[in-house]
């Protein structure tokens, strides 16, 4: 484990990852506008940021402090024996961080990150489903697009709870794995047939699956969108089709805080233990 | 089936019930105050009001009336071959249907109307949970108190969903079937014990099972209450202690009433099946 | 609990009760011939004796013995203060123990040992069809009449290793159970209907519910008995229809006899609870 | 979909496959000795062979010929437009079909082939779990070694049986993929101290994970070993620690014929799919 953390910034995940740390009896800082940045990091040997790490590319994402940190700043009073932990770098930074050899590790790149993640995902989905619909998901017709991490939980969870599940995917391995789970398979063809009788569709596919057709036969519907840009329909074709999108990002840090910060922390007690740290 | 219906008052529930039925191709009604009650209920076989029958024991519950409707007067101007169908009917509506010679069914009685109003109930629980906990149920350690309908299909999706459930019942025959449900079965001497650790208390059971002792161990914590009065625990002493309550009742109108309503109709399908209506 | 325990014959069942007891530390001792009955039931506090308590309705059942123990030489010997305990005493015993004024419990007619017991009995069934079926649960069409203690677990294990599950009962409530619990509920009506597309059928009720049109249509199928005498179908009609039927009696004594003894040791110290012993 | 197939050799499973793609209208036939092989295959544009193609390297797999057939007759016969289709092609065949030109494709290396086959692989091993324990796999310790499509089908079947399942596994995302089934992930170094109290382990694993010190902590147990050589441990040293080891491979041969028949079919018909046949 690491001698000395600093932890810089980063919103209401990162102050349960600091607390977890600390119930840990981990010898971790949190950063203070009360001390110099310089003084901080001279006593650090790693430096976590928040998730993400930027949100403007050239700030570190710090709500709580007065005065912004320029990343280029923070970069140049690092040195290359410390390590920086960040969550989704972004083009910019990465490039910073070659120029100042700076040793860095980003979480959410981390695939166990990203699978204990698809949990809270998945359960504030449900959430949300639970709030919008005017029936119970036990006995609902659901469909969900994609099966990767967040796909196969959510769909799991979905069919515990009673729901008839249709997973949309494209490659016959999804197609065994899906029947394997006790959920009916299809192919994106077959999608506008399946719209008609859902209840709620469900979207992990950050690229446009569900088209025009799809939308029209979803009319007056509900869509709960989970994945990234480009999202998987667009607004204003579902405007036209009268399909209500629910752009659910982050869900996370928005409806589990707690666990959240406990997934971070996870994830970097990983990375300690691979680095020797 | 019967001939002709009239639907009287009632919430959104009785709503989507009235819609319902009449995709199902049922001569059924509902009652404006365009035509005089007489009239109205002259072309009925059936009459069915809303759950509750009455809120007040004296007129019949229907907001979306100007002129409130007496419960004697609905009661006086049917006749002993039409057949009430209401839910929840007080002490006194019940007397004054004996009086007057009505036929009449509690459809909030029959069993299989409580067993299937146990699914929205728990969906309405495990919604509330979502909302009100920080962390994620999959990993977190609930009691539920109370092993009947509801306690039974909540504890169920709760282990589902991942979560460690702790489920309190008196009976040696629920702590057999609590543990063939692969959930932990406990006597409530241990209640305190368990509170420490959990996340969150689920109430099915309508007495004060939650006491002094194992409110303090909640301390901080959480109950949703699912119970009717007098509830699972005293709201002064819960205040001491710190823990929220939540008295969630008549959760199955308010999360999810169409489903709501097809239970009702399918409960009220079953009663003019017995009575050959 | 109680001082002294003297268990008499019994299958393999009564073997681990009898280990189980001593590692709990009890006071028990199994009769062998090396002592009269008399002596040895004079240092006991309570009898057991195997499930069943007699398979003649004269004698002791107790196999491992040379000479059979009369069950009137055994109750003759017993005074008032001791307690008898065995499983299904026969009507015969049952008035002699009226008789001679013993005080027993049958601990097979206790209802948390049929909970428990349903287990074994819903394992036991699975691991027949796996044997008989040359295609997997998973994915298979099965039948269940019948939704008691053995019906509600054993559809519930059919449905979570993946096969599609209908099961057959007679009431309303019934039905909404059989819904909520994710299975389909169908009533006899269809049984020849869905038995056309079955692979299997599991009977748990103990009566001819099975007729020949439901035999026919199961023509060259498979029927895996559970119920006691009358059983569900008769043998010549369902030999017409090349249905094979498999009598699976007393699974849990054959299948996993350590749990069988364990279930058989929870009730009798739950008894020993009850009666203050 | 290919005009004309021709079947030769192969188990039960290729008797299965052959009745169901019969049923679905394809034109395929047989080998049988009344035709010389050259006639037969002169009329079929897809050859299938059975699993294995080859049991000796030399000869097709047909034990229900008279007359073997040598592989590199059947080669030698075929031209470069006819697809051949087998299982586990050895590496002496794979020469002879790159030098005589042939086109060939082994099913058993598809990815959806091994996903649909974990499902009658963990049914014949709980099947055989239950036909060895003398305790139910609900409420049992069960071990599982490895996480890959065997492993995560057969951890999830024994959890839903209500066993208490600890996977074990080496990497953190198979940790997070564990936990978020709700089964207990552990790394080796804690095999030992697990199987102190386990009733039975699965291998999945085709290397030498279960030591020496694991097989002493399960003296007396049970392993049911899955994987394909070298298998999981090493038999004199599980004789030594009393341990007995079942090693079931081609389980959905032997359990499941008729869905192993299905599973190869769907395989070859996405094959077929795929080079347009």
């Amino acid at each position: 484990m690491p001698k000395r953390i600093l932890v810089i910034g980063g919103d209401a995940r990162i102050d349960r990852l600091y607390a977890s740390m600390r119930r840990d009896s981990l010898e971790v800082s949190r950063y203070t506008e009360d001390v110099p940045l310089k003084t901080a990091l001279n006593k650090a040997d790693v430096v976590i940021l928040g998730l993400p790490a930027s949100t403007d590319g050239s700030t570190v994402y710090a709500p709580q402090l007065l005065r912004p940190i320029l990343m280029n700043d923070l970069l140049r009073l690092m040195d290359g024996r410390q390590l920086l932990l960040g969550g989704k770098f972004d083009e910019k930074t990465k490039s910073l961080m070659g120029i100042y050899g700076i040793k860095y590790v980003d979480y959410l790149r981390r695939e166990e990150f990203e699978i204990a993640n698809a949990i809270p995902t998945a359960e504030g989905a449900i959430q949300i489903a639970m709030e919008e619909l005017p029936v119970t998901l036990n006995g609902s017709n659901v469909i969900v697009t994609g099966y990767g991490r967040i796909g196969k939980y959510l769909s799991r969870l979905l069919g515990a709870l009673g729901a008839t599940v249709t997973v949309f995917a494209r490659r016959q391995t999804d197609f065994a794995l899906i029947k394997s789970a006790g959920l009916n398979p299809a192919s994106y063809l077959y999608l506008p047939d399946a719209a008609m009788k859902a209840d709620v569709l469900f979207n992990t596919v950050p690229a446009r699956v569900i088209g025009r057709d799809a939308l029209e036969a979803l009319r007056g519907g509900l869509i709960i969108d989970l994945a990234a840009s480009p999202f998987g329909c667009d607004l204003s074709e579902a405007a036209e089709a009268e399909v209500r999108v629910i752009r659910a990002g982050g869900l996370p840090g928005k409806v589990a805080p707690v666990t959240a910060g406990e997934i971070i922390k996870e994830t970097i007690y990983n990375i300690f233990r691979e680095t020797g740290e």
